[in-house]
């Protein structure tokens, strides 16, 4: 009843919307969680702002705040918030005021528990507009509440709470969305059994940070200046930061689950990445271009291993836990407080260009932004005095998105006066004032044309705005998400058992928390000082390498990375030997997973190995085009071939595909690949054979019982596959046994029984072919790691 | 007789050498041009040295000063030299006085003009030894002349003035060694005919100053430090620099003819650069492999360009010319004083480093250095005041190798503290106190670890030693020469017609000499001020493209460097239109010589091109196996394909060596190729066909009178070409003219007859099969030099 007297008020005021105006429709804003923490201090403020600004949209509002409060206590609660709303500085104070009475009339609180409850509100909803003879534009139903309630909710509001045909739906969620990739695909897939995709809005409040908001459009609006420079032969690097001064206290019980990785990289820093990184679109208001052009961007970006991270933690984070979650004193939490991590991108654009995302609690200064460093191109004839007057080429060069707090304490865009003088919106970004006192990563303000925000507004005001103009490109997909924590899931998964540095806290830290780029990954640049290790705390000594005997041969031992590393290492030792001696290297790879990690790690860590001078053979194929994804030239291919410089014709994919069918005897694709050997390697023996073995002790393509290839001639052979695609071509065991070198390379817990069982059998190829691999004159070194060793 | 007495004396003399210690033999310096400038400056006194250092190494030495003067004026002159020879200040007074009265009496002036003279020199030689009975250790002949002069010597030298067998010849020979590559052949080849290439050494006296000469021993002796940083991932650029205060006044004569480039670049820098760049050899000392990396690391450099270099003159340069050289006042000189050059290497360990060679005179400072700058990987997570504290990793590092003069006014090698410590000889290097009043390149000494030479040795002196050593890794061998000038040559020819950048000299010259890399070369960073501009000179605007009409299609024409960077961004443009279009690019290439540039340029210039997505077809074969160099394919790998990132699948050379023969009917290479295309190409149409025309009209490998491929069905066909290889796989011409685009590029004057000839033709395939080109629906666009359209 409340609500149709205070509509008719609304309609009979002057300036503001008649029943004319209101033919856009009529608006209901739930927000699940009214007298919490958030919608206190954010959403409340951002719900009013989005009343000031559409009060004469020709949309009519109603706002509807819920808990699981009793009605009467929520809504004493709920209005005591409303009461203290605040106006904008640059809203007429009069407008303002008329507008909050009207605010305060427009919303409403419920108790939202049951499936009655919802049932009431959707009823309500259809009586007003019925009693106003309104049309109903949409619903925002706003989730400030725990993740655990998420489903339930959303069971109600899809059963219950449903706008008719013709209206929109907008649900929008707060993080966390999940723990890791796979917590977070179990909660998008119950989520999608209530909702569209297009109907969830997933808040990562950072889109709505002003500073990051304007990546896209500044991209856009200055392609001119940027499209030249915005790549690898330009840019030196990518920083996206957030420092707190802050630690975690009073908030362990949250964190102590969730770590600055969960916390702050896997959403804010990558979604700003992001915009840096991701090809431009052509149509930069087109949410649909920047989603696609995101999730490109992800495709491109590197795994992160444990070496793609530099983790710490505040030496009083142990004691706040013990304290908070009520720990016994020996607790030693390995959560990280503080992480630095490199990442890369595949792309052309950005090959070889360290993008750094740093983020820690305790630290020395509160400020966070997006820095793109470039590349000082220039010579600058002068001597050094005289170099550095005016705006020397030879100055560095960057631009940053400063997203608030720090020196600064404002939003801001900063570009070097000497890289070019940008394109902002007026309306919305003014030039700056240069203090001339203040410095910026070691230079004076006035080095930069530097811009803050016309009006400053909160994050929350931007995306409730958003949320209303349904622009979907500020906030998180579904796919979004999910590319995220399958970036980020590998690197929480490696490092979960790894004790991060502690380091004091605030300017204590000195350069303890320094960190640099060291051959493929990161490292802290100062070694940890004796007297803060922990003593309690077991050092990672247990990662590494070990040499004994397996089958009578050298074995190499390790957890799988590291023996990776090693593996990796000695390839490209034997690969140098090989060169020296004869001035080639014939290297034979198998197909399969467990090859792709050192694939990787050859093409990213081993600049050194002398590809020019490498020829590379397949060990085995399966008998499908080249470029089927089955293909064990395709994975080779790209996750080796394509990244270093091995000449065209030193590579010899198998010939499983001649007169345009597979593996037909009569093509002569076996003898064609043994001729080209006996023309190409001396003696047939290749310098390195990489071999794995099967749960079933095959190795190359030759199975138990294979009717080919176990003995006889040196000689390439069909055989079949008890799996799918079943047709193969493989080097016979004879062949293999000619090489100089075997590397047998066994990973993960799937072969431990294998392993086991090798241990302990003879010379038994027609059951075991791994069995049977024995050079005749070379050597043969087994690479196993733990998990397949000891299960 | 003298030589008999003073020998005599020399021998009785107790602290000098008895004739059992010259039981090494006998050596005979002969100084010709002994009292020119640089042997009165230097060599005389380096000469001194020797005998002070060798005196007592079991060597007896006689000075032989030689000139065209009478005997008497040149003994006059010579001997008023001699006095004047200095004691260097670590040599005990007395012995010295001694030495130099004892060095005074081994010397002995000769005229040497005619051939008689020579003989006589050689039988005055020979009696001295057999009176004294002394075996002959070896003769050096030291050229002090100008280059002019050199055949006669060598001449006089080989046929009268040789040492008996046993003994050796050493002949050192000052620059100028040629003024280009042709000149530097002739001049190598005249003496070849005189001497064996062991007997030359060339004077580089850059490969003697004491910075230079410790650049590979540093490289030696700090392998541990230097092996993980010395590559293209840690270094970011190389910079080897001379500034000059002074002008060219007064050496005008010679400056004219040689300009700045040949002067101090071809030579000195590059010579400097050499030892930073090359793989170091397993043996830092030995001559030959020394000498052998250097001439990889030359193979491996990037041709230069007319983009490689920005060229500058002195304003007063053209004056002094004009006064010097007695020219009219019109007269302006191109001759730059001041060159700024970007250098590449090809090679994996600094692929993208750009290597900076600078030098100019009337600059603002008299410094000299090879510096290797490192790139910051640090993240320093302090904000600006403490980061900066200490020896912070994200300070500039950097390793400096300081020629000498500048704000040190000492040869040094400086190491950044954040770096590391360095492995310095202490018996020649010590380390040089830290002025802290000096900062050099911005940053305060305290910052380096600083050496400098225990005893300050003169250029002329080392080198005198080294040639007394016989170490020929401090000179410049024949090939080492060639190879240098054969890099240098193609700018000096490509710059010759540009006129330079005038600055006004010293301070004055503000930033207007700062230059920078602009897609894949340099230029100025400050656009030329009007009033700096000379009215008189012709500034280049007819390198600009222009653009009409050949045979009835667009003609694109312009001077070669120009046209072909045209052409590449022609091609960039269709590629990114087609990928756009149809996701796929399919280009046709072309063999032969012209594309090679163009091949260059794309693989350099064109960051953008989507290579991914782009199919390379061969327009055209000849009949040998892909890895012969007379293979189109090879040509296009070595330049192209190997420089970018095409997927292995979709490169497609043509299959005219199948069943290990060349081009055989019955093995369907030319059916295959057809399927191929059928199966990837949609409707058989390339998106862009490039071909080349021949001086006989003939296009692809379609020969004038071709019995196949100029009409019927579009295939690919075997044809013959009149000259070897005669066999050729080619498309025909239907298919060629099935494309949707055909671009025709033509080079050079050896071009403009048949480019006259086409320009009045009309479709005539069989005389002319070029002229049969004509795109049934596609489009036709003619890219011709001047030099071959204006002739």
């Amino acid at each position: 009843k409340m609500l149709g007297r205070v509509l008719c008020t609304v309609l009979f005021v002057g300036a503001f919307p008649s029943r004319a105006d209101a033919s856009q429709g009529h608006i209901s804003v739930v927000l699940l969680g009214a007298t919490g923490d958030l919608a206190k201090k954010y959403l409340w403020q951002g719900l009013f702002q989005l009343y000031l600004d559409q009060v004469s949209s020709g949309h009519s509002f109603t706002f509807h705040g819920a808990a699981l409060t009793a009605l009467e206590p929520g809504q004493r609660l709920m209005f005591d918030v409303l009461k203290k709303l605040s106006c904008p500085p640059d809203e007429a104070p009069d407008r303002c005021a008329v507008l909050k009475d009207q605010f305060l009339k427009l919303s409403q609180y419920h108790q939202l528990k049951t499936a009655e409850n919802y049932t009431a509100l959707h009823r309500e909803i259809e009586t007003l507009l019925r009693q106003e003879g309104l049309r109903e534009a949409g619903r925002i139903f706003y989730f400030s509440v725990p993740p655990f309630a998420y489903t339930e909710i959303a069971r109600h509001i899809n059963s219950s709470c449903r706008p008719p045909a013709g209206a929109w739906l907008r649900v929008v969620l707060e993080k966390p969305f999940g723990h890791d990739l796979a917590s977070a695909q179990q909660l998008a897939a119950e989520l999608a059994g209530f909702f569209r995709e297009e109907e969830m809005y997933r808040v990562d409040h950072y889109l709505g940070k002003q500073a990051v908001a304007h990546i896209l459009p500044f991209r856009d609006q200055n392609r001119q200046f940027l499209d030249p420079i915005w790549n690898q032969h330009h840019v030196e690097r990518v920083e996206v930061v957030l420092k707190e001064t802050v630690d975690a206290k009073g908030r362990t019980s949250f964190y102590e689950q969730y770590g600055v990785i969960r916390d702050v990289l896997q959403n804010h820093l990558t979604e700003a990445l992001m915009f840096l990184v991701m090809e431009l679109p052509a149509n930069v208001s087109s949410a649909q271009e920047v989603l696609q052009h995101k999730l490109q961007a992800f495709q491109s970006l590197w795994g992160l291993e444990r070496s793609s991270a530099v983790l710490g933690q505040y030496q009083a984070y142990d004691s706040q836990v013990q304290e908070e979650l009520q720990e016994a004193r020996g607790y030693v939490s390995t959560t990280p407080t503080f992480a630095g991590v490199l990442i890369r991108s595949d792309s052309l654009r950005w090959d070889g260009v360290p993008f750094l995302l740093t983020s820690g609690k305790a630290l020395d200064e509160r400020v966070g932004y997006a820095r793109v460093l470039f590349k000082n191109r220039a010579y600058c004839t002068q001597s050094g005095t005289l170099r550095d007057a005016g705006h020397s080429q030879c100055k560095p060069k960057q631009i940053i998105f400063y997203f608030g707090h720090g020196a600064l304490n404002t939003p801001a865009v900063l570009v070097s006066r000497n890289l070019f003088q940008p394109v902002m919106p007026k309306d919305s970004w003014k030039e700056a004032e240069a203090r001339s006192d203040l410095h910026i990563f070691g230079q004076p303000l006035s080095d930069f044309y530097m811009y803050s925000p016309v009006k400053e507004r909160d994050a929350y005001s931007v995306l409730i705005s958003n949320i209303y103009h349904g622009r979907k490109d500020f906030f998180i997909t579904t796919e979004n998400l999910l590319a995220s924590w399958a970036f980020w899931t590998p690197l929480l998964d490696s490092t979960s058992r790894q004790p991060p540095r502690l380091y004091p806290g605030g300017v204590e830290n000195q350069h303890l928390l320094d960190f640099e780029l060291v051959s493929g990954g990161v490292a802290f640049s100062v070694a940890e000082p004796a007297e803060l290790l922990n003593p309690g705390r077991q050092m990672p000594s247990d990662f590494r390498a070990i040499q004994s005997k397996f089958r009578q041969s050298p074995l190499v031992s390790a957890w799988a990375e590291d023996l990776v590393s090693q593996l990796a290492s000695d390839m490209e030792e034997a690969a140098v030997r090989s060169v020296a001696r004869s001035g080639q290297f014939h290297l034979a790879l198998s197909g399969g997973s467990s090859p792709v990690v050192l694939f990787q790690r050859l093409a990213r860590h081993h600049y050194g190995f002398p590809w020019k001078h490498t020829h590379v053979w397949l060990v085995d194929e399966r008998c499908v085009p080249l470029t089927d994804s089955e293909s064990n030239f395709l994975s080779l291919h790209r996750h080796l071939l394509q990244r270093v410089r091995v000449p065209y014709f030193n590579i010899h994919p198998m010939p499983v595909h001649l007169n345009r069918r597979l593996c037909v005897e009569e093509d002569g694709g076996t003898e064609l690949y043994t001729q080209d050997i006996a023309a190409l390697v001396a003696n047939a023996s290749f310098d390195l054979v990489l071999l794995g073995v099967g749960t079933d002790g095959h190795t190359a393509s030759l199975f138990p019982r294979s009717e080919s290839g176990l003995e006889g001639a040196p000689t390439v052979v069909l055989t079949e596959s008890p799996v799918k695609p079943h047709q193969r071509m493989s080097l016979s065991l004879p062949l293999i046994n000619r090489a100089r070198q075997v590397f047998v390379l066994v990973l993960g817990k799937g072969k431990h029984d294998i392993t086991t069982l090798l241990s302990r059998v003879g010379h038994e190829p027609r059951k075991w072919p791994i069995s049977g691999v024995s050079p005749s004159s070379g050597q043969l070194v087994w690479y196993v790691d733990y998990e397949a060793l000891l299960g």
